[in-house]
């Protein structure tokens, strides 16, 4: 179920993926490299190999500003605590988001799939929040989220059935609830953030992210690599670090 | 009882107000006054008249940049909701913010203050969301929020107390609990995120902030206009644009 | 001729007016429209005559971000001196320009056109710069030009030709020179731009942005308003304040 | 001879160094550690080892947002080839600069010291512009700019002596003029400079900054490092890569 879809109040549902879907693009690999031979003052070779050897020439040397000539646009479903997240992000990026002021929200929560480590251990650091996998415990939290969530629900409908105002009746609901925005960026700051917010074995400095935003980067990893193949096939060669 | 205070995990309280406290500062009118002046080559008077004079020069005509060399931290302490809408704010804004990943959120929830409206009157509309004010609802939507509130501080203890990771258990946990983080702007910086964040008779162009984040953006006013009182005389004197 | 045509040393040539060319763009006032939308959380009227009354809701109450999900990017042949004005433009634009490091440049010269006021009135003052027109004047200014830009050609080529560095040599080149760059930017970036650049009737602050850079926003402004129709006619509506 | 001192026009005077003046600056690397600790919900050890040891864990995991909360602002006098490249960098950086349309321009040229290397090898590589020393064609190089300069300056005041406006008659000014501006930066934005225009042999990626820019970074970054000396320690520590 979509988190827009829809206009009486459904039932609780619950989600365990975050969505991302493409809206609207421009530009590619080509458009880089002619961006980058600007500097020397004349066009070049075309071909697939020199755009990509020119490509891979600017990542290895940092040469960030031609991969800031194109834009992609998409739209994305996730708990409130994977968009702050994404939105610390401020540097060619822009948003807009579903507002709890002016709409009612709808009753999507998140729950962890199967497989998704849930217990802290002993020996947990906050610098490295690495985590256990455990059926059982796993379980057990997804029945406490949903009965939290569930109970969240209850009184956010009865604050707006009693006339409470949207803002002030949004208050009770978890960061567990799904929020829906859309996000703009061009190639260059799709890079950092998925620098920062991606596990890869390729990644020069292994991060920590979340593993629901890794998802939805991962979704938007495939997306824009689909328009920029090597750009993105260089980041990743290059340590997946933005250049 | 501030968020962070302590380490044990408190009994819930209650706060109806958002915190802005200074960190550090540099600059004032006079370093303004001084930036803009490069542009014509020379020094110039520095008296207190003139360097009235230049501010409201500068802000009429809105010449923007002299404004922005100058630095404020503050440290804010308020609802998640609140922080959402703040850190939109990207351009000349830096953030770092308590981790619901990293550390136990404490049980400090947002509840309304007495007087503050909390009913949608039936003609609402979102694109002015003016409410109404009725105590017999207040008092009726506040107990829900704490019962609410509550409800969920019980669910994130108990499911951390069965061993589930931080970042799996603060997803029950509303975007009514405070959170904190610390803040740097620049003047001109600053004066954006006022002219949309405030209520002001002065402002040419109505706003409808939310009533929580009008006040923190008050309280962080009166800590800026007293590092430059000239620049924050003059925002309002030219209908509290940011230049 | 072309900044960039050609391979051999050309003799020296004169323009009077910058170039703006359409490299590459995505997104209209529909794409605003849907993006603002988002925030109320449903789809709505998509006629021409709704979102043409959205856009300009938007515009008139300053709601600006919806107005970043889109992107133009262009290549401009200008003189350094307008280069420099436009590359002080940070917030969502951004840049690749021929290297004097990197490439020999070419030689391209500014003139003014005429009836372009060069003379200084006795009156002037630096914050109002208004120049009188005066067609004798504007002769023998055009002589000096002229005549010193074939001076510094002619060091900058000797200094090639004995061998100097591109990055040494190009220190002669004066800032009327031509240069070329492209650039990218959203529509609120662009109509913060063009608040700043253009000269207006309707604009609600008057500028006084030169000529030579005028003319440029001019010729951008008719690309950017013949994908964004109605974006730009809203800002021309309110006073051509950006959002 | 500063680029902005006096009132008379003076003769034509020749610098071969940049100079970066402090200006204001707040914070230092504790500030930065409290900021950094804000996300762990807690204060902590402010010693100088704890606090070193905290700076170089940041760096090294590249957690940038904790280095901005500081600024600092200098003053710089540089030829315009500089300014050029300085203020390209965009993001946590701002500009103040003399205008040559507002204010008329002081004879400061740009000569190369002596050991500056002007020859470029025949094997000369745009990406890689390693150039040669030679002290005849250093003084032949010389020369030739000192007689291009002042031909340049007698043109700019032709032009002003027969009423030209300041805007028409700088054209002829070369690159190689003295400019002077503010500039504003925090502690992650100077890093992301010093990154790429300095050279230091712990660079991770070699750079070719030209040597203009280079000399007047270190001179940015001997200052920037008085104040935040672990910062800039670990900075380079970990390879010049701003975090």
């Amino acid at each position: 179920m979509s988190v827009l879809d829809g206009d009486s109040p459904p039932r609780v549902v619950f989600r365990d993926r975050c969505s991302v879907d493409l809206v609207q693009h421009v530009g590619g690999d080509l458009e880089i490299v002619r961006a980058a031979r600007v500097s020397v003052g004349k066009a070049g070779d075309e071909s697939p190999a020199a755009v990509a050897g020119l490509v891979r020439y600017l990542m290895k040397h940092r040469h960030g500003s031609p991969f800031e000539h194109g834009s992609l646009t998409v739209r994305v479903e996730c708990p409130i605590f994977v968009a702050r997240e994404w939105m610390r992000h401020r540097v060619g990026w822009s948003y807009n988001e579903v507002s709890g002021r002016y709409s009612q929200l709808r009753p999507v929560f998140w729950l962890p799939p199967e497989g998704r480590p849930t217990v802290e251990p002993p020996a947990f650091k906050p610098a490295r929040p690495i985590l256990l996998d455990d059926p059982v415990h796993h379980g057990a939290t997804a029945a406490v989220l949903r009965h939290a969530y569930a109970a969240a629900w209850g009184a956010y409908r009865a604050l707006l059935d009693a006339g409470a105002a949207r803002e002030v009746a949004r208050a009770v609901l978890p960061v567990g609830v799904f929020t829906s925005f859309v996000a703009t960026a061009n190639p260059r700051s799709l890079m950092h953030f998925l620098s920062l917010r991606t596990r890869h074995p390729a990644a020069a400095a292994a991060g920590y992210p979340m593993a629901e935003i890794a998802q939805a980067a991962d979704d938007l990893e495939r997306i824009a690599a689909g328009f920029w193949p090597e750009t993105f096939r260089a980041f990743t060669e290059n340590g997946r670090v933005a250049p």
